[in-house]
């Protein structure tokens, strides 16, 4: 049995779950892992919570004491953002230590240097916990699921907008109190932008696909937009349709490259991922060999991303302890292109609010004519105030041909409002 | 850059999937995972399958030809059954040549010994394909999850029979009908003992639990009942009070022991399982940690199954490539007891075929009452040939208690036909 030094950088609520699970299970892991998982160094701004755990002994407010500590084989960090975690990933992987992160912001801007210079010194650098929290899909990608072609990552992968989006769904919650009940509920911050825009779901997607497709992604190749634009009239009209409406993450190794993008799309009510509610996130991904799978659970919250951390930490030490080499850091074996969002053929769903008078209609029909886009369905409903919206379903067509469509019928000057543009995923029409 | 040279036995389906996989993506692998994957010795019954895949230059009739070849580093064994497999994988793991099976009854039923053979001779048997098809679980299991003591591990791990209950529910068929269908469709065997009796569900539970549990379970623990009691009438009740009926293998950490069956089951239209469909499979596993995660795919078929053994060829292939040491043989670190059924204590649905006349719901009644088991719902139907029906749903209560009250109410004389008892899963009630 072999003991693995441990330092822990960062002791908030998924630090402190990592703790005391090191602290519950340490016997377990020693038993079934047949090693003895030690913890000799944390970090944090604050010593409350390190009072709390009864780390004082070994407690300090500088990072560094936690890197630079001789006996320390394995840094986990969990300090968040991409600045001063980068400075301490970076000088942990320097030394030839091992980390450990949950950092999907630091993973999607820097996962391919932190990634070479991890196999120039002979250290790994470990992220099960940057997407999904406590749901397996960076192990089951790089191991189970190896002998794939992987053709299509599409993940729901933020619990904050699919919280909401069901909370506007189930009892037709407006946008803005969706957004404050999840704040009250503590399931979004209070400068919620990086959930609700779709932020957090770009970083996590380009994590996805870099490790689905051998190819090196960063976020802001992400075409990327937000649910601030949806209402639950759109969810209540798709839902009459057959489809549900939520934050999707994809991206799908194409012909033209990867089509990756982040968007409200309409899935039939059947795809597995419809039936996803609340916080929780799924992950749907196609392989050649494996065909349809699905991977569900807790995107969110202390035990479920102290759980990913452990895994990565259980087998980060087990390859230590028992000199197993490093696993094949791939990043960007396969260097794809990414393919533009104008190049995207879907089907969309456009909800265009108008004047309930004739010729409206015709008029509208006829910039879709214009443009090459045929429609699969149109539904107009009318309002109490002689306004009308017209919902549009379309068949397949560009992305590029679809905006032209938009920005033509916004040139008619008959629109009333804002209109709503919704890409469908998942085929069905 | 390594080569791993590997040998076949078994060219049916997912041999011949395997077979595919290893010509298509040698390339990939070589790029992506660093290893040169070499078939170099393939075995079956007949030749026409090495035949079509223009394998006859390294073809024999005879399994011991690829254990044996002097080149073989990777033993893959798929040719079923626990005799001639078990002396095929004891064989190969005596000479120290790790072996990547999709043997669920051999495993199920030698694991434990054919674990400790590997460690002894310094190989690995892996097993991923053995249980859910292409679905990544074993491995999840055994790294990602590992930080957590696992509390339940529920699955729909019988594609045969969950396509029979999606058929029985969503058109009526009976029993009958619905198996005709699937095996008209390839779904079934010609002899469906093993799916429909659950015997391929126990083995594949037994798998689980001892990976989860880290305890030894053989298949002859597994308290097992099948489907063919089932009528369309017990969906679509169960489907009336908010239930979907679905044959579940069922594994619980539990005080008492683990708590391990495989029966049709009772599962609130809200949990994850309840909206798997037709051959789908999908496990549902409870963590201390990770909270509820669920694992969907396809149960079988060539292209899931060989998914999962090329993910296994090309971990241990990685293992050897490298000289990392071999993964932990965990397979009863633990030693847990089993928990007896007759012990369970869950809500049961009981239909009771009775003459419709005055007295007979009372006389039931009152058998409950004798043995103590709580009425929680109770339900009476008429038919036109003068008999009715009482559905019965009972708070939570002991499994022997409601055995009792089957054989007092059977006892009395005054059932017309067969009782049917479902026991409830999932909480509600």
């Amino acid at each position: 049995m072999k003991t693995i030094n441990v330092g822990l950088i960062g002791l908030g609520t998924v630090g402190g779950g990592v703790v005391r699970i090191l602290q519950e299970h340490h016997d377990d892991f020693v038993r079934d892992q047949d090693i003895d998982l030690n913890l000799v160094a944390v970090a944090s701004r604050g010593s409350a919570e390190a009072e709390r755990l009864g780390l004082m002994d070994i407690f300090s407010t500088d990072g560094y004491d936690v890197v630079n500590h001789p006996d320390v084989d394995v840094v986990i960090e969990l300090v968040g953002g991409v600045t001063h975690a980068r400075d301490f990933v970076v000088a942990a992987l320097e030394k030839g230590k091992s980390v450990v992160t949950a950092n999907k912001a630091l993973i999607a801007a820097y996962g391919r240097e932190l990634m070479l210079l991890a196999r120039d010194r002979g250290a790994e650098i470990a992220f099960e916990a940057s997407v999904g929290g406590g749901i397996p899909i960076i192990g089951p990608l790089r191991h189970t699921l190896a002998g794939n072609r992987i053709l299509s990552v599409v993940g729901i992968v933020n619990g904050t907008t699919n919280y909401m989006l069901t909370r506007m769904n189930d009892d037709a919650l407006e946008y803005g109190a969706a957004l404050a009940e999840a704040q009250a509920k503590g399931f979004a911050e209070a400068d919620p932008t990086a959930d609700v825009e779709g932020h957090d779901a770009a970083a996590k997607i380009a994590i996805l696909a870099t490790i689905a497709f051998n190819t090196d992604v960063s976020i802001e190749q992400v075409s990327t937009e937000g649910i601030s634009s949806l209402s639950p009239i759109d969810l209540n009209y798709a839902r009459e349709m057959g489809y549900a409406i939520k934050l999707l993450a994809i991206a799908k190794r194409t012909g033209e490259g990867i089509d990756i993008r982040v968007h409200p799309a309409m899935l039939p009510l059947e795809h597995p991922l419809s039936s996803v509610q609340g916080v929780f996130n799924a992950i749907y991904v196609v392989g050649d060999a494996v065909g349809e799978t699905m991977f569900f659970g807790e995107g969110a919250g202390a035990g479920a991303a102290a759980s990913s951390v452990l895994g990565d930490l259980i087998e980060v030490g087990r390859h230590l302890a028992y000199r197993e080499s490093i696993t094949q850091p791939i990043w960007d074996t396969e260097n794809l292109p990414i393919k533009p969002i104008l190049e995207l053929e879907t089907s969309y769903y456009l909800r265009l609010p108008v004047p309930d008078r004739s010729g409206v209609l015709a008029a509208t029909a006829q910039v879709f004519a214009e443009q090459g886009v045929s429609i699969f369905s149109m539904v107009q409903r009318g309002a109490q105030d002689g306004t009308a919206e017209l919902i549009y379903v379309t068949h397949a067509a560009k992305e590029s041909a679809v905006r032209a469509t938009l920005e033509g019928i916004e040139a008619t000057g008959l629109l009333t409002g804002t209109p709503v543009l919704i890409r469908l995923e998942g085929a069905k029409s």
